[in-house]
C-alpha cells in the first residue's frame, strides 16, 4: 500500500522546484530503471507491481490501479523509480562538448542527451534556462543515455568566455558544413526551437556553421534542433575518423 | 454555429479509415493552415476564431469554446481546417528516394517529411504497414513539409525488386557511412523503430550502411530512426557538393 507521504513525494517530482528541493527525480519503466539499477545511480525506491529483487526497504510492491495514481505516463510501464540526482563532474575541456542556449523542449533535449552518449560526447553544457534533464519527459526520451553523459547547467555566457576551446554555433547563415575544415574538439552550442542562439551567445561564437537545405523551393523553415544536432555530431565525428 | 454533422465530420477524421473514406485530413494552426492555402492543395473548410478572408462557404467562424470542441490538441490554436487528400504523383526513379519499413511513430514521420523537404528529397515512398502522413499528429510535426512531398505507400518489397536504383538499408551491423562511397541518387531504407528493417526487405537492400558509435561503453541502444535518417540524408547530399 502507499502511504500518503509517498504519494505527495512522488507528484511532487514533476516540478523541478521540489526534484531540487529533494535532490530526486523520477524514472518509469522496467526497462530504463533496470538499466539504471546497474548504473552509478543511486536509488532511493521503487514502486513496482513484480519484484525487482532487490532490498526490501527500497522496494514496494503495488497495485496497477496503485501505480496509474502516480504514473506521469498515460501508460504505465509496470514500475515507477526513483532516484538521487547526481552531482555534475568536472568539464573535460580537451574534447568536443555540446553546448545549449535555452533548448526548451524536453524531447529534444532527451534526443541530445542520446545523441551526445552515441556520438560519445561526455558533458553536455546547458544555459541555465534549457529544460531540466531530471524533468519526467527528458529521462522518458534519454531511454538510459542520462547515466552516460554528464549535464551541468551554467552561466552559458560566462562558460564561453572562459572556454579555450573554439566554439562552433549552428546558425541558418552560418559557413556549409560540408566546406569548412571541422576540428575534432571544440564547442558546438545549438539554441532555441524558436529563436535560436540569443545575440549574447552568438557574438561569443568563433564560428558560425551550417546545414545547407536542398530543396528547390527553399521554404522549409528550418531543421529541428535534435536533427541539427545529429547531423553537427556526425561532422564533427567523421573528421576524426 | 457549428452543426452536429460538421462535428461528426471533424472527429471521425482523427481516424484513418475515416480519412481514406472522405478523403480529407484535418489541419490546425494558423501558421500551417496559412501555409497550405497557399500550396497546390484543396481546401475543403476552415473554422475558425479569426477570419481567413476566403470564400464565405468554406469558412465558418467559430468561438474559442466550440475551437476546443473539435480540436485534436491540448491546447488549440486559433483555428482547425480540412483539405482535400492530395492525389500521390509518380515516383522519380533517377533521383534519392526514402523508403520507410513500417515506421509506426508519428513524430517519427513527420520529422521524417520536414527532413525530405529539407534535403529536397522529391519522394517518400512509405510501407503499408508505415503510421498514415495525413494523421493529425504527422501533419502536426512536418510544419507544412507535407505540401512538398510526394508520399507514396506502397507494396515495399514490389518496390525494391522493381528498382534500378542502388537501395541502401540503415543497419546496426552495416559499414561505416564515413569510409563507404556514396552516390547522389539511390533508394534509402530506414526500419521499424524496434525491430528496424524485416527479413524481406532486408533481402533486398544491395548495400548495409551504419553510423558509427563513439560511445566508449557502446551501450547506447540505437539511434531514433528520424535522427538516424537525418544523418544518413545528409551523407547522401554531401557526396554531392
Amino acid at each position: 500500500m502507499l502511504s500518503k507521504n509517498q504519494i505527495k513525494l512522488i507528484t511532487s517530482l514533476k516540478q523541478k522546484k521540489y526534484r531540487q528541493q529533494h535532490g530526486l527525480f523520477v524514472v518509469e519503466g522496467v526497462k530504463t530503471i533496470r538499466e539504471l539499477l546497474q548504473s552509478n545511480l543511486e536509488l532511493h525506491s521503487i514502486y513496482t507491481t513484480e519484484t525487482f529483487n532487490i532490498d526490501a526497504k527500497s522496494e514496494f510492491l503495488i497495485s496497477e490501479v496503485e501505480l496509474k495514481k502516480i504514473s506521469f505516463l498515460k501508460t504505465p510501464n509496470r514500475a515507477l523509480s526513483i532516484f538521487k540526482i547526481p552531482k555534475s563532474k568536472s568539464i573535460d575541456k580537451t574534447q568536443l562538448i555540446v553546448a545549449l542556449d535555452d533548448v526548451r523542449d524536453p524531447g529534444n533535449l532527451g534526443t541530445i542527451i542520446r545523441l551526445c552518449d552515441w556520438f560519445g560526447i561526455k558533458d553536455l553544457v546547458c544555459s541555465k534556462e534549457t529544460v531540466d534533464c531530471f524533468n519526467p519527459k527528458v529521462i522518458q526520451a534519454t531511454m538510459g543515455s542520462i547515466t552516460r553523459v554528464n549535464i551541468c547547467y551554467v552561466d552559458l555566457i560566462e562558460f564561453l568566455s572562459d572556454s579555450e576551446l573554439t566554439s562552433f554555433g549552428a546558425f541558418m547563415d552560418g559557413n556549409s558544413i560540408y566546406k569548412i575544415k571541422i576540428p575534432s574538439e571544440g564547442v558546438l552550442v545549438m539554441g532555441n526551437e524558436a529563436n535560436g542562439i540569443s545575440k549574447e551567445v552568438e557574438s561569443l561564437v568563433k564560428k558560425k556553421i551550417s546545414i545547407p537545405r536542398f530543396g528547390e523551393l527553399q521554404e522549409t523553415e528550418s531543421l529541428n534542433v535534435a536533427t541539427a544536432t545529429a547531423i553537427l555530431l556526425s561532422e564533427f565525428r567523421r573528421s576524426s575518423c
